[in-house]
């Protein structure tokens, strides 16, 4: 494959998320230069929440935003500087603020059924001159031609990439595989893809988006994200290279800033296990888990037999309250067979 | 998907290399009532190396051959046992004996280029009666073309499974479907795949083999096996419900069973790090990585552009005389450039 595939790199973003938003300036500089002297394209450093995230709901992160996108924007050579904004969670002040600090690339995220809020933040970025992404998070809540909707909608508002963001790491390779080929044939943007692991599919899944036009896909160092992590950067260009497709990313640079910088920096494995995979297979949100447990004790139902119904609901955040008449069906349904 | 995918666990018997063929019977007993339990079809059971291996060049077992297949046998209710046999280091008294024990399938296992050595194991799989499988080593090693050609002999053979078998975890999705769609075509067999999980295409490419018509496919709890791991039996398992794709396997079973009885029973992590990245990424084996190191070190180049210049030669083991040579021709190479 000719074309050159465009990473963005997640490990100082998503990454947040598995350390609890508790990189040091020191770390973020260290796996800035790393990366950037590894080749990637584009290094996403914010909150996991994005501009504004820092907060008692979301966690405060120990380094101030202006910090985090400063240390990050002063130690790379090449690569550009990405920030996540979240409409609602951040503003366009602080996507005005990352700018000033440097940052040359933002990707605003909604829900993806959501894509309306996103208009005055993509418009924001364009009018700074940012590279402009649309980023539709929980992809596997829409069919893919609600979801072709949703991006027909960014790309009216000028995003210039829209990717399909697989927050739960719940797409198979054939759901990536219709969501990515919808886009290319009807979008006129640049495409992306932002996996996750827990059915442990992220590399695969990012390969298949490849394949079906693809032109951007995030990844971080050893996986570093939420829940079962992203798209390891070093397995991703490993196979990326097994199949000849081109990208700047130099492998054994990557493998040892994965083996020799990350992994000692994790504060608990990042890894697939039962609970990360259980929300990769019913695709619900973590937030749910602990209501289904107490139901479920209650009731007396598997916990996971309550996730699984909620997932097929397509609930939302917010809707707990749903628990306890799933359980109560359940164990209803149980007395009967 | 309508037909029934054949689940092979191999956790007891590619498991045993993870745990230095340490297994205890009771920790047999425990593994095999849980997996029989979940509803999985075969339970293989031998030291890692098959029928034989017990030796102090393959590592002795904890428990002898006998003790291993007996225990197997006595803890299922529904699942076949199954051994594997490597021509050479097994015999075909060795099956006799397995076969005497309760053992009900065999998988003759090759070099993906040396099915010759496989015929008179495999007849004599057929004349016990047994469910004989051809199991076809390190296939990355070979063309699909000459994959077909070795499995063909196989065929002729009798066996009446023959798999595609990813013994480094080097097979792209891409290969893996040339493969599989290549034996679909051309064989009357049944057709199985066998993943590792160096490149984390694990549980994909067994996706992908069964799409293109695989019946059976391996797995192990937590992916227990050699190197970076098989594809894990429940993160499989749930990408097959997922996908809508029948088996005989409860989720939740083997989920449990991998968390609280496999993960404690490890004695290191079995996950994807930088060597074994490194070996899905050459495909070669593990034995000359000691030799790489040492000759990377003399003539100063990188142990890991040592093997991958091995891998592209197809060395198979016992060649490890090469890498000087290869040593001193890549540092003249760094010194003229």
């Amino acid at each position: 494959m000719t074309k050159k595939i465009i990473i963005n790199d997640v490990t100082l973003r998503d990454g947040m998320h598995a350390i609890s938003h508790q990189y040091s300036v020191e770390q973020i500089a260290e796996l800035t230069q790393l990366l950037d002297d590894s080749g990637v394209d584009i290094i996403e450093a914010t909150h996991g929440d994005g501009l504004g995230g820092s907060s008692l709901q979301f966690g405060l992160s120990k380094e101030s935003e202006d910090d985090i996108i400063r240390t990050t924007v002063e130690n790379v050579k090449n690569a550009k500087v990405a920030v996540l904004l979240l409409p609602g969670v951040g503003t366009i002040d602080h996507l005005k603020n990352a700018h000033n600090l440097g940052a040359k690339v933002v990707r605003v995220a909604t829900h993806c059924t959501e894509a309306d809020v996103s208009e005055q933040h993509i418009k924001a970025g364009l009018s700074l001159g940012m590279d402009t992404v649309g980023f539709l998070m929980m992809s596997h809540r829409a069919t893919p031609e609600n979801l072709l909707e949703q991006a027909k909608k960014m790309e009216s508002y000028g995003a210039e990439t829209i990717y399909v963001v697989d927050s739960a790491g719940a797409l198979s390779m054939d759901d990536v595989r219709q969501r990515v080929s919808l886009f290319k044939e009807n979008l006129s943007t640049k495409i992306g893809f932002h996996a996750h692991n827990n059915l442990s599919l992220g590399v695969a899944n990012s390969i298949v988006a490849i394949q079906e036009g693809a032109d951007r896909v995030d990844a971080s160092l050893a996986g570093m994200g939420a829940g079962a992590g992203n798209a390891a950067l070093e397995q991703l260009v490993a196979v990326m290279n097994k199949m000849e497709i081109s990208h700047n990313v130099d492998l054994f640079k990557v493998m040892d800033a994965a083996e020799n910088v990350m992994k000692p920096m994790m504060v608990r494995p990042v890894q697939i296990d039962r609970l990360s995979l259980m929300l990769g297979y019913t695709g619900v949100y973590s937030s749910f888990l602990l209501f289904a447990e107490r139901a479920g004790k209650e009731y007396g139902v598997d916990p996971r037999e309550i996730l699984m119904r909620i997932g097929k609901m397509n609930a939302v955040g917010g809707q707990e309250d749903w628990i306890i008449g799933i359980a109560q069906e359940l164990a209803k349904e149980n007395q009967m067979t």
